[in-house]
């Protein structure tokens, strides 16, 4: 069968995902190596992204606040491993001013005493602030949220998933123990899970990642993985529990309750832009996007079939009735985003347009509808089914079909996650999981150990350590890189 | 008496501005010069002035998109009197690493073969991307907005008023013919005019800048300018016409129902942080901010009066019952936005805490008022004045006392706009006003020809020519810098 997206998945996954970014029109790169444009129908994606973390975020007691975008070295060297691990893709402001050479060609001029940095990540920056502002225990829990742009040069960009600058919030907390850092860290990961399944439909892994794969600073990183349709894992957002490296980098102190100065524990804790490139993945189809209708920008699309101009009024009529008692609806508290496609453009031109974008839920009214007072529709997640219903049914029952096409989407991902993923015990296996005869990879479990080892050996074969699950499957194994006996099972995958 | 701010706004007006934000916790200077910590008090304000001003965009059209923080030097060089504009205050990005040297300092390297400057405005960025999607006359009217930080390297730094850093929305706008993309330049500097008066509670001057203020590039750049308490003029929304000029250099062209190639028209307008500046000093007093309730982060503030622990839990239960009354209730269909402050804090303390940041209504409950099922209230915009109602009035007159906050100060502040503008027709009456003789300063009326020699007389005496208002005094008069009969008259200030 022909598909509306050339190459299909199973052809060359990788150039699929760069043809739906572009036939769905959700991005296109920019001059700047590395650096993207989102255009409209992406960025209403992350608007929707946004305004429902930023809901929850202020429902559990964060307020936004805006820090620089540039930061001074001396504040990145104040933490060691962290500006180890970020110095090697920094953007660094060295001049202030152009100048025109005597060719007409613009030069920098006014160097600058002390480089800038451009924010890969803020915990240095904030951290100054907030030993500003923490002086007494009363002043904690201090929960902060920032929604920035941040810039980590990438060599090898791919627009959503690894692009040097992208769009992310990032939550900065301060506490007075550490549980409550803890807990803070915990609960926040617990949100982004229930964010991406309840919202994108995305069925994910919370674990802990290893040493080797923490965020450069913390003491430990919590992290939720997502498998994409080629078996491949994607990190979906992180949560870092920092301990008091960072309190004690900017010193940030408070006097407790008795009266006796502490050095406080603070988290930090992200998503981004990418959560846009695992909704391509995890649910696109050789037709194009598909998305989960909470996060949709337009859920239901209505396109007038016109077949003789003398009808158009009525037509357009009969379309903006039915829009505004969509419009009325609600799906979790928000109401309904229906729009009409009113282009002059042919309604098969006009059926893959939206198709393709991932709206879903497609109408469609000609004069038959009109006279019968009905309406044809189909939904996304099976688009050869066009059933005809009449209007109040189709109104009243709205809610239910797109929550039924959500309940779709989560249902059959969650089936993929656990179809792909293999329980393994011996490193014969281990590689067999990893051989690629098939196109499509898998998650594998098996026995783990901390150790330097077991990083070599990974690398070597191009798989990730991707995170030890929370869920641990409570048995005994030998990890067969080091021959250690553990009780810990990690969660191993290609990943991007 | 003595105020809460010192100095007060007639000894050192703008010292008080610093010391206003200061203390209402809106803002900080960071430790890069020039760049600003956006507190989660001043950042709310953003939030809500953006939110509303989006719903503004989104129901005259207008898309949100999202275009790179970094632009290649040759895209600024492609609009010659637009580089010239900018150029001179741009931070260059010209390494993309940091390595550490032997004695452990980090510097930068990985030298880039084309330096970037971080976007001053974007329109030669976005034009190239409009170059790529307009190819129709069906394209058209493009209608895009980006809400973004931009980076002008700033000499003389205040907060929210002049910072090198600072947040803003840009809308970019394409279309068909000359009178449409004028149309929507006056149309969105409409939006501006409205939205400042309605919503931030600023009476504006509606005007078009003269040549020597012009935006780079622009063929006529519209403003909206408004009068702090000190006499001076705040610019505080500009809407450009952008003519053909960004359309050649980004080549941005379209085939017109002919079947025709034409070069498109394109506008470009934008507010920023500094609207913020604006509330400030057009609003506050010797007591700190006041904030026009529309834009109030919070609106009431409830503020139990515990003087026996053994009443605490009545009255919290209290409070809590007022506030989930009050959060129902509405002001231009948006929920009102009510708090309690339970700090383990001083009354008195808390009452000028609130005062301070400007919250339109402070409630107090204590025990007299629980058992008569009553409140006490004052409102910022005449503190003194405590009135004890009983819940249910309160609750119902709510909306109507903010509305009656809002009307209070935005006619306050027009008066202060009436009375301290002149018009005058000779030098000597010219120089008269602007001699500073009292503190507070004046807008001026005067006759106006577009002429170098103006320029240079208004630098001379550090008056700046604001705006040519759009409603003129249709008169005929004689422009006293250049001798020549005019009927077009301008407004003179000192500014910010």
């Amino acid at each position: 069968m022909k598909s509306a997206i050339s190459p299909k998945r199973s052809e060359n996954f990788s150039e699929w995902y760069q043809q739906v970014v572009t036939h769905a029109e959700l991005a296109e790169n920019s001059p700047v190596r590395g650096c993207m444009v989102i255009r409209p129908w992406g960025y209403s994606i992350w608007e929707n992204i946004q305004q429902e973390l930023d809901r929850k975020f202020k429902a559990t007691g964060h307020l936004n606040a805006y820090f620089p975008l540039l930061i001074p070295l001396s504040f990145l060297e104040k933490e060691a491993s962290h500006v180890n691990g970020f110095a090697k893709e920094c953007a660094v402001v060295t001049h202030h001013r152009l100048e025109q050479t005597n060719d007409g060609k613009l030069v920098p001029a006014g160097e600058l005493e002390e480089p800038l940095v451009i924010r890969p990540t803020s915990e240095t920056l904030i951290g100054a602030s907030f030993s500003r502002w923490v002086q007494s225990y009363r002043d904690l829990p201090l929960l902060i949220n920032q929604w920035a742009n941040v810039l980590r040069w990438e060599m090898r960009p791919r627009v959503f998933l690894r692009t040097s600058e992208f769009l992310w919030q990032e939550g900065h907390t301060v506490h007075a123990s550490r549980e409550e850092a803890l807990d803070e860290t915990l609960k926040m990961l617990d949100l982004y899970a229930r964010f991406t399944v309840e919202h994108l439909a995305i069925p994910v892994v919370k674990g802990v990642k290893c040493s080797w794969e923490r965020f450069p600073g913390a003491v430990s990183t919590y992290t939720i993985e997502a498998m994409m349709q080629d078996g491949k894992a994607l990190q979906a957002g992180t949560s870092h529990f920092l301990g008091q490296n960072f309190a004690q980098a900017s010193d940030i102190r408070f006097v407790n309750k008795k009266g006796v100065k502490e050095l406080a524990w603070t988290t930090s804790w992200g998503v981004s832009t990418r959560m846009i490139g695992a909704i391509i993945m995890v649910h696109g189809d050789d037709d194009g996007l598909r998305i989960p209708p909470l996060v949709a920008p337009t859920q239901v699309v209505i396109v007038p079939i016109i077949r003789d101009e003398q009808h158009t009024a009525a037509l357009l009529a009969y379309c903006e009735r039915l829009q505004k008692q969509i419009s009325h609806k609600k799906l979790k508290g928000q109401n309904l985003r229906v729009s009409i496609d009113k282009r002059d453009m042919s309604s098969g031109e006009k059926k893959w347009y939206h198709i393709k974008r991932g709206v879903p839920v497609r109408v469609e009214v000609g004069m038959k509808e009109l006279e019968q007072n009905m309406i044809s529709y189909s939904c996304r997640n099976s688009n050869a089914n066009v059933l005809k219903v009449d209007v109040a049914s189709f109104v009243k029952n709205l809610s239910g079909i797109l929550q039924a096409i959500h309940k779709d989407m989560l249902g059959s991902a969650r089936n993929k996650l656990s179809e792909n993923t293999r329980v393994v015990t011996t490193l014969d296996e281990f590689k067999e999981a990893f051989s690629q005869k098939g196109k499509v990879h898998v998650f594998v479990m098996a026995p783990f150990v901390d150790d330097e080892k077991v990083e070599l050996a990974l690398a070597d074969m191009g798989v990730t350590l991707r995170c030890i699950p929370l869920q641990q499957p409570q048995a005994e194994a030998v990890c067969f890189f080091t021959g250690t006996l553990t009780r810990t099972w990690a969660l191993y995958a290609k990943s991007y």
